[in-house]
């Protein structure tokens, strides 16, 4: 077991062994997002090129996680190792006791070939946007090359998170094109294989018609990847072997096409604008505070000095 | 008349002699918030400190133009000169033809005393919030000591433009606790003077109870301003001298208690702050391009350099 405070690097070396809690305590510093996160990630980010990354989203209520968990159970018959990251930005910080509400998911919670995660945004400096792809970058370099990333996909950034996985399955459920509470535009521009989970009620068929209206209204090339339609019952697996066929199916399209390049490739530009940005805007409130902030705002009002000039004058020791 | 293309200088100089094309001019300059803009802000803001600004919103419908004309009626009558400002976030810009659907403004459109110019964002650089205070000091510096800004009270931007005033008027209709559309509660904050707008319709003495206990509930410091309710009917002009006693009296408390000063000092704070914020985030834009991101960004790619390496490489030359 490491020995609390141990630092990030002892930490990372734990977790590539194979300690579940060293795993846990990487994740928890990677929530925070400080200095510790960026030590991390300089650490995993070269050992992370092999992984792949699934993101699942779609409606509340519309079975994601009894379907994960379906899921789950699938792969681990095919005796493959995963994790899953459990994006849950209406709850506090778990600390990695996790699940809250995926109760389903704990039928796998004793499972060392599984490692479950619930991520909270609360007090990581970057928010969600930022934490998940350092998060992923770490299950990739501790050797969970199959990492799920699922996300209520209600919030524009949730739907994003998701949908800057390598591929992306949306979860929809019969008769969702009378649902108003999913942002459905959102949702239909990041699917690469859209589930209709709860396929035993009725309405599978004129949902699965409903989604390909609007595949053909998308006007999509015809050498790009049209986005499948499975039906799935997470509650007895059904249809769960297909899912996984059809992300294979687009996994191999994306390698061979070129998209998986260009993705990535496009993920970590935004990526870098992100951090960039945000630290310019903590360097934009460093400088708007301070005595010469309040000599110099007093000034403005005092009408010595126009705001133009002030802002010349602040903005002086970081220009180029 | 003033020569086409005469530069921002020579523009202010006609602008304070009266040419009113040229102050025409000038606004739209400080629309388009390019350097010229700036220009014309370091020459107005010296110049600008003996105004005073009304900022007047509420919801769609409540009335606002029409009274702002028998406002200005009013005004005029006293033989003051003012200028009006009428924010419209909605249409595109309008070159100084202006007044959209004011219609009723148009009654004082050939009277020298008045300059009613409406604004529209669209090009701003910094938008409404830094386009709105620089045409208020235009104004203030050519002479226009009353500028009277009106808002929609819907958009927070539109609110809170015009609850950066001196003085804040918010125009309610009877039975205006019916109504959702306007955003109550930024409305309710920024209030110092209300206004019961049409108030020829039943709901005069329910709606003033309901502000009341709005206000009541608000739980303002006994010795702060308590916001007077101002029953107008602006198309008969019943109620305005009313409310431009109410706005006066609110224009000595704020002098005498330090309220005005407090305000002036936190709203040009601000604005320096955004106009910080903007010049970083332009530099973030600008960073984030060229020759020398292309290869960083193909080397995070390829896992050569971690995101975080990159960035502290990207804002090396930005670094103090």
């Amino acid at each position: 077991m490491i020995r609390r405070g141990a630092p990030p690097e002892e930490l990372f070396e734990a977790a590539l062994a194979g300690d579940r809690a060293a795993l846990a305590r990487l994740l928890s510093l990677i929530e925070r997002g400080d200095d510790a996160a960026r030590t991390i990630g300089r650490l995993a980010h070269p050992r992370s090129a092999g992984g792949y990354t699934i993101g699942l989203t779609g409606a509340p209520g519309a079975g994601k996680s009894t379907l994960t968990s379906a899921w789950i159970g699938h792969l681990r018959s095919l005796e493959m190792e995963l994790a899953v990251l459990a994006i849950d930005p209406s709850s506090p910080f778990t600390g990695g006791a996790i699940l809250g509400d995926r109760v389903r998911m704990q039928d796998h919670a004793t499972d060392p070939g599984v490692f479950i995660r619930s991520m909270a945004t609360r007090g990581h400096l970057g928010g969600l946007s930022l934490a998940t792809p350092e998060a992923v970058r770490v299950l990739h370099a501790i050797g969970r090359q199959l990492v799920l990333v699922e996300t209520v996909g209600v919030g524009q950034v949730e739907v994003e998170v998701a949908g800057k996985a390598d591929t992306t399955v949306v979860v929809v459920n019969p008769g969702w094109g009378d649902s108003v509470q999913a942002n459905k535009a959102g949702l239909m521009e990041i699917a690469d294989v859209f589930v209709i989970n709860k396929a035993d009620r009725d309405g599978v068929a004129e949902t699965t018609r409903d989604l390909m209206q609007m595949l053909d209204l998308s006007d999509l090339p015809h050498d790009a990847w049209r986005p499948p339609v499975v039906p799935t019952v997470g509650s007895t697996g059904e249809g769960v072997p297909d899912l996984w066929a059809a992300v294979q199916e687009h996994r191999q399209y994306a390698e061979s096409s070129g998209l998986l390049h260009e993705r990535r490739t496009f993920r970590l530009r935004e990526e870098l604008r992100e951090i960039i940005a945000q630290r310019l805007g903590r360097r934009a409130r460093k400088i708007c505070s301070g005595d010469r902030w309040d000599e110099l705002t007093d000034g403005v009002v005092a009408r010595e000095v126009d705001p133009w000039t002030a802002a010349d004058e602040m903005l002086a020791p970081v220009d180029a």
